[in-house]
This record gives C-alpha cells, structure tokens and sequence, in this order.
C-alpha cells in the first residue's frame, strides 16, 4: 500500500476513521461535503495506480454518502445495478483498507459481491438487474413479519434502465405491496454515449421544484391526518398525478406505469440528496427518484471524456494523463482481438454492402467503432438490450442483409433464447462475433464467457468456431461472411501474439481444424488461443522427451472429426483443452465421439474450468487456478502417459 | 376433411374462392364483413375438430382481413407476434384447404413458419419478439435499394408488448429511419388475465376520435404541400405531440418513446381499421396503432371465458360443450403432470411459510392457480417477463423467501443469464420448475423443451432433477423445499401414469437415482418419465431372452455415480434414453463419467432428440421420429448387445 492509498493518515481525517456507515450517520450534514472530497482524492489516488471503473464511481460519491447517511444499512437494503458506480459504497463499508486489493486475485471484487460484504446485497455485474432484485427484496421484507419496515433500494443508470429486464422489473412493480425506492442515476452515458428513445426521454424531463415541494406539502398534510394507508394510496397516487398533469402537462412515463416518480434533482448536492431522500423514504408503494450526475464528477479530465475514463487503466492523478494502451493496429504489436474484429469488420463492410454491425451499448468496447467511425449507417448501436441485438439481427438478415453481431460472452446469455427462437430455427446468417470468452481476469465471476461452448453446441445448426490467433480470426469473420446460415466465432479478452496480423483474408473450410505439431506420445487438442499454453507446455515435454501432436480444433461444431479418426487410428491417448467450463464443451464433444465411434478405449483428459463459479484474479493466475496452464498441461499430458504405458 | 371443414363448397362463398390475399384485394369493401363472417364460421367448424389455439384467432378476424385488404402482402410483411392470433391468416394465405392439418405431423404449423409460407415472415411462437425482428425487417428494406417502400407491420398483443424485449425493440424503434407501423392487438388478457402496470395503463387510454381525426387531417395537409420528408417528421411529430397533449392534456407512454401513437380503435369494426390503416401506411417513421378487440369474438362462450377457450380442445360448435378434460386431481386417473405440481406447491405452502409461487402469465398453463385460488398472495403472476421472474425470485430468495417459479422449458432459454446470475452465483434457494420439458407435441418447433439439460447442467452449484412419475415429482418438489440452493426439476407436458398419485412426501437423496430392474446383458439409464417406454422395451426384450437392468437417473446433475460404477463393476454396455437433445445431456453426461474413470471401453449408445429442429406432431410420433420410443430402445439395446458380443 502506498502513502497515498493508506486511508488512516492525515491524507483522509474523516474516511479514514470510517469503519462502517454506523460511522458515517453519526457525523453532522455540514460535514458530508468532506467526505465526499476525501472520497474522491481516495479514488483518484487509489485507481491511478490499481485500475478499475472509474468515472461511474467518482460521479456517484454524493448518492452513495446520501444513501448510507439516510438509510438504516445494512438493515436497509441497497442493491446496485452493474455496480461500476459502487466503488464509494466500498469504502463506506469495511473495505476502505482492503480497497488496494481491488479486483485482485484473493482481493476484493470489482463489483458488489454478498460473498464479500453484507453490505453487498445481490449479485451485480450484468446490467439491468437491480429493479427485479430489489422487488424481490422489498416484497420479501413486507411478507416477513420481522421486517415489515425495510427499506430497499435499487440504484440504477440512464443506460442500465433501457434494458428490457428493468422494464419488466418496472412494470411489476406496482403489482405488489411493497415499500421500493429506484433511484434513477442519470448521467447521460452508458460506457460510451447512451442511445435509444427512452434516453432521449430522460433529458427532456425538467420538473418544477415547485411541483416536487408542493408534493411533499400534500403527503405531510395527509400523513399528519392519517390517511396514508395502502388502501388510499391508489386514490393519493392518482391525485398526485392529476396534480402533475396539472401543473407540467404532462403525464411522465413512470407514472404511467404507477410508480410514483420525483425529480430530477441534481446529485452532486448532497444536502439535497439527504433532504428528498428522507421526505420520500417512508412513503408506502415504489416510487422513482431521479437524479442528474456527471460521469467523472471531480476529475477534469474525466469529465472531458467520461467515456474514455468508464475504465482509463493507470494513470498520473497530477496531469490525467494515461498510462497509454500500446496496443494501436497500426503499430507492430499484437493487438487486441478487438480491434482485430473491428478492423476486418471494416474491411468486409467496404466489400459487400450486406454486412452491417450491431453492438449492445459497446462501439468501444467491442471496437465496432472502428466500423461505426467510418459507416456510421452500418453499425447499429441497440443501447443495452443484449435480446433485441439478437431478434433485430434475425430481422435485419431476413430482408437480406448480413449482421455481424458483437456482444461479450456472459452477456450474450441474455440473449440464449432469441439465438435459437430469432435466428437458428430460420437458419438465418448472423454471424455472432463473441468477444471476452473464456476466463476474462479481473472482472470476475459474473464476466467470465465460459458457458458460451456448452450453451451454444446445444444449438441445432450453429457453427461454433474459436480463432487460435488473430490470423484465425479474420479468416474465421471473413468465411461467416460468406456463410449463409448462423455463426458464432468466440474470441477473449487482451491480445493475441502475432505482430504480423493483418494477413489477407482467406475462406477456411467449416468443421476443418489444423494440425500444429505431430508426436508419437499424446495428443492435445486445444481450441481457441489457449493453443499459446499448449505450445508452451509442448516445448516443456519434448525436452523431457514426450513428444506431443498438437491439434488445433478451430470448430467446435462441427467437430474435425478427421482429426479423431486420425488420433484413433494412431491410438493415442487424448488431452482437450479449452477456456470454457469442462461440462458441455471442446471435452465433452470429443468423448462423444469417441463413444459413438465405440473407441471410448482410447484414455481422455478434458481440461477446462471446473464445474464451479470463478473469483477474478489476472489471466493467468485464473489458468493456473483452474489447470489450464502450460504447466496443468504438461502434467495432464505426462500423466496420461504414463497410464497408458502402464495399460500397455 | 368433413363436410364442415371442405372450404370450397356453400358454406364459405367468399372464402372458398380465396387463394391469396390479391383475391382478397379484388372485394369491394362492402364484402368485407361477410368475409369475417365466413372466416369465423371455418374457424369454428375446423378447430372444434381439430383442436388449436381458439380465441385468439377469433379476436383478430377483422385485423387480419384489414391488413391484407391494406397492405401488399406478400411484398409488404406482417410479422405476427407469439402467433395464437394467426389462424385466420393461414386461411388467407393459401393454407384454407391444408387447415384441417393444422397442428398435425407433417401438416401446417400452429404458428408462422416461414419454411411453409412466404406470408409467414418470421418464426412466432416465444412472446414479445415480433417489434424487434420488424423493426430489423423494415430498417433492412429502407437499405435494400430495390425495396425502401416495403411496408413492415408487426402485429403483438397487450401481453406480449410488456415483455422486456418487446420494449426494448419500442426503446430502439426511434433510433434509426424505418417505417415500421406497430399494432398493438390490446384484448385485455394474456392467455389468462392479463398483469402488470403496463396492462393497467392501457385499459385507461381513451383518446378522441375528434384528436385522431384532426391528425390525419394535419398529416394529409402537410403531405399535399409537400412537407413531410424524413427530415421533417421530427418537427412534425413534435407537433403533433404537443397537439394532443394540448387536446388530451396527458403524454403518451408511446410518444414518449417517439413513436408516433394512434388510437385507440375499434378493432372489430373492419371498415374502421381499413381506413385508419390507410391513412397511416405511408407515413415515415416508427408509428403504433392501438386497437381494442374482444377475444373470442363472435362465438359466445369464448368471449364469456376466453381464458378457458384460448386452447378449448374439441367442442360441440352449436352448444359450445367442451369435451371435458377428464384430468381433475380427485378422480381416480393419471393427473396432467403440472396439476400434480400445482397441488404438491399448495401442500408445501400450507406447511412452510417460506413457499412462494411465480408464474410468468401461465396461472392455469402452470396449474399454480390451484396455489393461487387457496392463498392469493403467496403467488405472483409476473407477465410474461421470463427474466424478471427469475430475478425477482432471486430478490424473495434473499429475503429469506423459496420461490418456485414455474415456466415452460423453452420460455426458460428467456432467463438463462437471469438464472446464473441472478440465482446460481449466490447459490440462492429458488426451486425451478420446468414445465413442458422434453418433446411437446402439438406446438411444434419453437415449443419443444429440448435444451434445458445442456444449459442446465453448464451451471455450477445447479441440480438438475427429472422425475420419471408423480410421485417422484412430489418427492423432487418436498426435497427442493428443503434444500437451500438452486435447483431445477423438469417435467413434461401431459399426463403420467400413476392413478394413486398422491402419495406422503419423502424426502430424496441429492444425486442419487434408483435401479428399477436387474438385468445381465445390457444397462438402460433414463431420464424421467421416458422410462415409461423404456419399460416396455425392456418387456419386447424379456420375451426374447434379452436381460436389462434399467436404471432412473432422477438426478442429472449430481450424477448417481454409484449407478455408473455398478455398471462398471458388472461390464455391462450402456443405452441412454432423455427427452432431450443428445448434445450435452445425460448420455454425455455419463460418457463423460466413464472416460474419466478411465472406462471409456464400455459401449455406450445414446438415445435422445437428434441434432436438429422438431416440427409437430403427437408426442408418440415425435419420440418414434427422434428414436426415442420404446421401438428404438428395443433396437438401440439388441444392436448393443450383438457389438458386445462379438467385440468379445
């Protein structure tokens, strides 16, 4: 820890001495301003030199004192959507010394995590969950008859709320007596610029103060007679909203769905945020508080370009400036698959008019800007709604158009039954560029892409194919581009290894993997850029004198089953190794064929991610955790022939 | 085909003629009415034979005549969505005299196919897709430079439009130039009553005629002098937003999304819907017409109980007497799998305060209702909002609650990313019920309950159960009430076989199957109530000196590997049977098992749903199709035996 990070010294006089929001509630308002700034400089100090999300939290620092000065947590519930913005919420409660730990290996995670902290009251990560959760909660707690008076709240953003799944949550809300508060952190943004109609909605919300007081008057008044009962909240409800009518003519959204909404009222006040959470905190029936936040509150230059600051990786507090990403595709580095993608995209968009891109709230962060910047009419950006990517692909390539489709691995789970129901029944080209599969590093649990194999084999008629390198890649894009039914090409997170990447397009044969190396002893079968460890473990074993085939099965359905029949006939003993769950993947399909060829003789070791979730960590140590390194390699290999020898 | 049913006779004078909708198109509009008429009166006739989806359609008479008496179908599309409605659409599109195969094997769909009709322009079947794959047809057309005057319409229910996906196409629907028109078929019910704000919101619309009237008149002013151009609408629709605010002095949920909204209109009244329709076709930009209509309409005991005659089975067609389901829990003959649920959760709820139920719009498809008739509150009927369920139920869970939430096998591929996130990472106690598991008959390719195993058992910490009768239900569902982490039990659509069903609760082992009979040649392992035909294989297989141990794997996940080791022990080879797809289920499953033990010599055959879409037909027909009947476990066992044998 460095001085700057070592939160008990004079460098932070009121966080430092802050063990729990118990400590927090005691300090007076005039106070928070404070901590809020010590907060801030915390983060600064802290993200500069261990990165992780920082804009969402530096524009959140307000909301979350405000919250924990107003509430009764942890008895009060606050459930966070993403959680990108929860990094304040950690230091608050308990974490502050462990924060150097951020999204380390056996640290604590980068997102709230009931694992880690009861303060962290529902799994985040995966956007738009938090209203479903929190209703779960509220409803809970009112049918609990030792919690009846719970408070719980959903924090959720501008981009975040655009999904389907808090619309649903949003549309249940009123069905149920419940006591739930949605805070609607409006900061204009979703990673990149936020898009779609309700956005624009959002900002063209200007309510009266006069209208907001006036309503808390009228609640005041009818409380003090008594007549704020469930039973009249309907009646209330309804007057408010005439009221509102009345007063803006206009009927908001939100309450059409019967849920009351206030604001927008600015969240960097933090007096303010106090004073109206506590007028509304008590009122029965769920109730929506919009708030107005700038991504990157406090740091001028990520408030220049929050979009590059959602995640700005080191930099120097003094100047801002980054730590600069080396990896350009016009340099001679390896580059990032990404931007693989997003160059080849580019180049197969200029040869053929059908291909269109379509990202789920991540030009940037997939690279489809690389297209976007230069097309903006091919690429759609559908804002966060990975279904709707899906289904509006489906309906793109039905009239005759190519999508190329680019969504993260575990988000693309949200889109499992439109790949089959919208695309794969009609055997429709679309093509699914699944960027961050396998184990992705410091992200963790919720963002490893390690299901996508398993879930997708199931899929009737979908190839299934994975790049060894960035090579690969490009031929893999370009033969989907000329494949007239669906592909998914599965891809991780970083860089690959070759310098020399940007090799002329070439049509690969589907169902074709590649042998990488011949050997006398085993055979490893690897898919993906995991073949790198592989390479590495084989290097090992031939200086041992094990010699080792390397096969590349660049298709994981349809299989190479020329490959098999090769290593069968050869009657060599069989290590698969894969960067995705061991049930279900590269493992399983290769036992399977085996058994079906009544060769189930021939030993097999599957080497994959066990059947358990994942912590973060940094790639490589989570290899090693799960024995997909070079080294669990190279003792999978060692060991199988031994056995096999023994058999013989 | 009966007398009734022969469309080219008297009785339809209209119909009969009508080959395609350009003869439709021919009618002048005064005969229009009679059409209906006609359509109705075959819908009747054909469907109280034939059973099928009945009310819906009969909603959607005028509708349908409408938009193919409007529209140039099939250059223009129409996109229906889920499909219950699209009955009277087959009829005008060609498939009047194939009706009679409706729902049948190798006859025409219950739903739109596009691989039967190029009328039917996108698979329907799973609720809320048709806005999404629309609005992807119609911003194709406007890019496809021989087609930018397609009309694109998508036709949803008041039910289906409050599924997440459905709003995040209408969220999305604004965002680029498009000239999709949205009709929102509002009935005021789902299958059984509709839920949600949403739905409470709608009922409350009353727009004026004299406002819908004063727009069209603007609109066709503004149109004469040239002015509505792309670039204009927006100020256009800014105008007339204001326009009706002025009027209405209320926003509308729709236009505050930019979606231009019309309505509401009678939706039985055909001459009505042609006129609005053609006033509005060729406006620019996203648009949505509300209309209202009755379900069940024009047959009396449908619109006096359209819950019951969404799906009535047979009927008398003068006296509208169903031929009762003779499925009631208190009489003496196997129950529907799900009232065996449905009346296991009430006697669970009644013992344990902590069981809630959750349904997404399936009350009666679920048999929850019977929980939900005893004790209203502990059920929730979220909509169809396959995702929030989960998510909520995850909330409930973590308030010390157990849900179990009922929903059909491939509604569930809606909550995929809900489940693992939302559930399985905090290993939270929610139980998942999976009705319509496994091949379902009827409802054809979009309905099949197929691949819940394969992306089940990818989940860690989920067990994965199947109950192979009624009583193992009950059992699986006491043993989840008890177990505090996820876990999922499927079960099929349809009747067991046990008459004495209602058997005392007994707690289950996790992980642990049963041997249901000794035998010395040849092992069968199944998964649930496919043991059945497993059973009477075995008994073909008796009388021919064939002897088989015949094993339940109740649990897919944990395996019973005390089975699998017994087999070992006995070198005995192996069929697997499930009604599921063979990629990743349980026949992989204990591939997997025997290649890790090193066993991998032991023959295996696996039985399951072939690697490819299953169109309808009954069950039996479809197990005989898939080989998975008792036949072709009788074959799959002699074929192994012979290998066996011979090997040795």
């Amino acid at each position: 820890m460095t001085t700057s990070e070592k939160a008990t010294d004079n460098t932070y006089p009121l966080l430092g001495k802050m063990d729990s929001p118990a400590d927090l509630r005691r300090l007076p308002l005039t106070s928070l301003p404070e901590v809020c700034g010590e907060m801030r400089r915390f983060l600064i100090n802290s993200l500069s030199g261990n990165p992780g999300h920082f804009a969402s939290s530096m524009g959140a620092v307000e909301l979350t004192v405000a919250l924990h000065y107003v509430f009764n947590t942890p008895y009060d519930r606050i459930v966070w959507d993403v959680g990108h913005q929860a990094y304040g919420h950690k230091l608050l409660t308990g974490r502050r010394d462990a924060f150097p730990t951020n999204r380390k290996f056996n640290g604590i995670s980068g997102f709230p995590n009931p694992d880690e902290s009861e303060y962290d009251t529902f799994t985040a990560g995966h956007a738009s969950n938090s209203i479903s959760a929190a209703l779960g909660m509220a409803v809970a707690s009112r049918m609990n008859t030792d919690s009846p008076e719970r408070k719980v709240v959903a924090v959720i953003g501008d981009a975040s709320i655009s999904g389907g799944l808090a619309f649903e949550g949003l549309n249940n809300a009123a069905n149920t007596p419940n006591n739930l508060l949605i805070i609607l952190n409006d900061n204009n943004m979703s990673i990149d610029a936020n898009v779609g109609a309700l956005h624009s909605y959002l900002a063209q919300i200007t309510t009266s103060r006069g209208y907001n007081n006036l309503r808390y008057k009228l609640y005041k008044l009818l409380k003090k007679m008594h007549l704020v009962s469930d039973q009249r909240k309907g009646s209330i409800l309804r007057f408010n909203n005439s009221l509102k009518a009345l007063l803006t003519r206009e009927q908001n959204i939100f309450e059409g769905l019967n849920v009351r909404y206030f604001g927008p009222v600015d969240g960097h006040d933090v007096g303010l945020l106090i004073k109206t959470l506590s007028d509304i905190k008590d009122m029965t029936g769920p109730k929506i508080l919009h708030i107005k936040t700038v991504k990157g509150k406090g740091y001028e230059p990520a408030e220049k370009n929050p979009a590059v600051w959602h995640a700005p990786g080191k930099f120097d507090p003094a100047t801002g400036e980054r730590e600069e990403d080396c990896c350009r595709c016009d340099k001679p580095v390896p580059p990032k698959f990404q931007d693989v993608f997003g160059t080849t995209l580019l180049e197969l968009a200029r040869e053929d008019s059908r291909i269109v891109g379509i990202t789920a709230a991540m030009p940037s962060g997939t690279s489809i800007s690389i297209l976007q910047g230069v097309m903006p009419d091919r690429v759609f950006d559908v804002g966060i709604s990975e279904g709707h990517a899906v289904t509006f692909a489906g309906g793109l390539a039905k009239e005759g158009l190519h999508p190329f489709v680019a969504i993260y691995s575990s988000f693309l789970q949200r889109s499992y039954d439109q790949i089959i129901h919208d695309v794969a029944i009609q055997r429709l080209p679309v093509t699914f560029c699944i960027d961050r599969a396998g184990l992705v590093g410091e992200d963790g649990v919720t963002h490893h892409g390690i299901f996508d194999i398993a879930y997708l084999r199931a899929v009737p008629g979908l190839v299934v194919a994975s790049p060894r390198d960035e090579e690969a890649l490009r031929n893999l894009m370009f033969t989907a581009s000329r494949y007239n039914a669906p592909m998914a090409v599965r891809y991780p997170r970083g860089k690959g290894s070759m310098t020399d990447w940007h090799t002329p397009l070439r049509l690969l044969e589907i169902g074709k993997g590649e042998k990488l190396s011949d050997g006398r002893d085993v055979a490893v079968i690897s898919s993906g850029p995991i073949a790198s460890e592989v390479s590495e473990a084989i290097a090992r074993l031939e200086a041992e004198g094990v010699s080792v085939a390397h096969y590349d099965m660049t298709f994981l359905k349809p299989l190479d089953t020329a490959i098999l029949d090769e290593i069968i006939a050869a009657e060599l003993p069989v290590v698969t190794v894969e960067d995705g769950t061991v049930i279900g993947g590269l493992g399983s399909a290769v036992a399977d064929y085996l058994t079906e060829k009544g060769r189930g003789d021939i030993p097999l070791h599957k080497l994959g991610v066990p059947d358990c979730f994942i912590a973060q960590g940094t790639v490589a140590q989570l290899r090693h955790l799960c024995g997909i390194d070079a080294e669990a390699i190279a003792d999978a290999v060692r060991e199988i022939q031994l056995q096999t020898l023994h058999a013989r």
